[in-house]
């Protein structure tokens, strides 16, 4: 990895987790991982020591057209070769400028001088191509620091190199799904209680990626792919209704899941948030494509607001409190009745930090949710901050719609985890 | 950096840019930075490695009570001593658990056992001490991968070493503040145009932190100081209102702005959101306090939804469309109404990716801003993807109110860099 603004710390580098990730998906592990400066002789020393010991180098960054870009010219010292005009470069950067209806500059063309004798990695996204060339029986791979640049160079061309390079990769056969419910612990804790003779052939990965949970189930050969399985059955069963989707391409938001079952459904849902303020409303029109099946939401931040927008009594308001099954109740008949719309999430509860008290303490929530014939509701105690809390909070409505609409009868996790008590 | 899951991608490294930027901050840069996976002879080789090179070496990650967390154990065979209990470490531990009512277990105990010798270094928020050795004159600083526990022991003990190690850096004096209205690249090319004879000795950093831009101006030496206030007043002096916060603590929001602003005048604020689909609701609630500024917020993202809930005119719906000057002044007004609050920010516009005319093409927006006695409004041009369109729209409705509160009158630079055809 090179940068200075990595190792300035002014940003943080995701394309290193990026390569392995895609890496330990064909069975390949990350042994060392390097990163230096923009500075030519650092640059210059690290490639040299690291072709040495490696089969394969990726060198990210660097390829860009300023001054402070060395790759082409480290790989071309270490090699001990000049830096010449690479004709594929060359028909490359043409092109894309054509494409822009641009000029060919200066900067454009130092994107072509690239060692000599190399081979270029093929770059449909970007202006600067890749650099691919044997050094000390290294092949070492040069490639983009714009990630959008990397992630397409790593699906067309370097990881089905690697995988040809490294013939067990082709054995390696990756289930992924997304969870909701499950905390990274948590399911680690029901593994080892419920699947205590898990096979060892069989690799299980967590990604965080919150409030979801990814579950990446890797056998790696042939003959464990009945095992595979038997066991993603044995596990997909005893998680039930907490899977939400499984990722064939990319995975999902719990917003996108429940746009997706309402569209199919042709189907309109609202809300009304009190702790959350509006946080519902906006990972459901985050999507593309949301004003189909979302036309209102509302914020009824102040118990006045309530009842002036929502038409929750004041009576009501005063005997039971905001946070109470009766207000959550009536937010979501108001909203239901003022949007026109077929579905309801209503939630109020205590985000904190202040706002607490000794019966409803920090972290308490009342949920509604449900539609014109039956609104359900439930109370719980998401203990965290505020931020987190929303978020949390957030899901759950989301989830508890996704349940209604998929016609679940289960009772989810979180209800017995987050009881109020 | 030691860790699997550093190296396997399922954790993206955010402490070693955090020591890295804190380093910047006292005038000390970072050379080479290695990733290693919990591999104990990788581990002894970098360490040796690098002791024989650099002044001081700060390894982070592997102190934690499992049987993966090697540091301790590396750190002893690169220096050629055993591992002892250190009783200084042992009594953290002890008082750690007694403070939790906890017992000292075996796990506990390992985190006690440390190269004999070596100095420890504290930790006030976590059960792991840190380790502090010299090695080969090279002064090696383990510390834990926990970012909170991290953050404590830089803070309190490494950035006073280290500051006290390198006699440069006690000149070194940061001014940092806070801009909206100015992206990176932007702010460049106004250096270079603006102020052509910028000192050498005064470095400039930027830091985006969307929608905010992080400005850094940093003098070496104490004879630079008076040249930096001489700078630091031209440059404000040019930057004007588009200085947001000058961090003297930690950097701010732009909604956390608002509503200290608001909260000084004892008055609150309303949204009526189209295009932004409740996400500058979710800006103000995030954070703690919001509900003394904040009481209600509209998301009327169906034009029934507009005329239904905030009484704006079907004909004039009909008339000008929902994305218009007409219907975004009505949302506001109408707002103002249904919540009875001292401002309003209301919002209509084409997030895309569909939905965009010739006309109206994706990214036309209205904002209207204002109170009772005054509703302004502006159409912008906001090119971008969804996601950060909606968060452009929501800064910038953000800080026009902003701006109304503080009285200022001049206009915006997004007013011009983006305005609609």
């Amino acid at each position: 990895m090179t940068g200075n603004e990595l190792m300035s710390g002014d940003i943080i580098d995701s394309n290193s987790a990026m390569i392995a990730q895609r890496l330990k998906d064909i069975g390949v592990e990350v042994k060392r991982k390097v990163t230096v400066s923009d500075d030519f002789s650092l640059l210059v020393d690290e490639i040299s020591h690291i072709a040495k010991q490696a089969d394969v180098l990726i060198v990210n960054g660097g390829l860009g057209p300023t001054s402070d870009d060395l790759t082409a010219e480290a790989l071309a010292k270490v090699a001990g070769c000049d830096i010449d005009q690479h004709s594929e470069a060359l028909t490359h950067i043409m092109r894309w400028c054509a494409d822009r209806g641009a000029e060919v500059n200066e900067p454009n063309l130092k994107q072509t001088m690239l060692p000599k004798g190399c081979d270029i990695v093929a770059n449909s996204v970007g202006s600067a191509v890749g650099i691919k060339m044997l050094v000390n029986n290294c092949t070492v791979i040069c490639t983009p620091g714009v990630p959008r640049e990397l992630k397409v160079m790593l699906d067309e061309e370097i990881i089905p190199f690697i995988k040809q390079k490294s013939p067990d990769s082709i054995n390696v056969h990756t289930t992924r799904f997304q969870l909701f419910g499950y905390g990274e612990s948590g399911l680690q804790k029901m593994l080892a209680e419920n699947f205590p003779d898990w096979p060892e052939s069989l690799e299980i990965g967590f990604r965080a990626s919150l409030p979801l949970l990814e579950l990446k189930i890797t056998s790696r050969s042939t003959e464990d792919l009945t095992l595979k399985q038997i066991w993603l059955d044995k596990l997909q069963a005893y998680l039930g209704d907490h899977v939400i989707h499984e990722i064939t391409d990319a995975p999902i938001s719990i917003a996108q899941k429940v746009l997706l079952l309402l569209k199919a459904d042709n189907k309109t849902l609202t809300t009304a948030e009190s702790c959350t303020g509006g946080l519902i409303a906006s990972l459901l029109t985050k999507e593309a494509g949301a004003s189909a099946s979302f036309h209102a939401g509302f914020v009824t931040y102040d118990n006045a607001i309530k009842s002036a927008v929502l038409n929750v009594d004041d009576n009501l308001l005063a005997k039971f409190g905001a946070v109470s099954e009766e207000t959550v109740k009536a937010m979501a008949v108001g909203a239901l009745a003022k949007s026109n719309s077929d579905y309801v999430i209503a939630v109020s509860g205590i985000a904190g930090p202040d706002g607490g008290t000794e019966e409803k303490p920090v972290g308490t929530v009342w949920i509604a949710w449900g539609d014109v014939n039956a609104i359900d509701s439930v109370c719980l105690q998401v203990k965290s901050n505020r931020w987190h809390f929303q978020n949390i909070v957030a899901a759950i409505g989301l989830d508890l719609i996704r349940r209604k609409l998929q016609r679940l009868n289960s009772t989810p996790r979180y209800f017995i985890e987050r009881k109020a008590k």
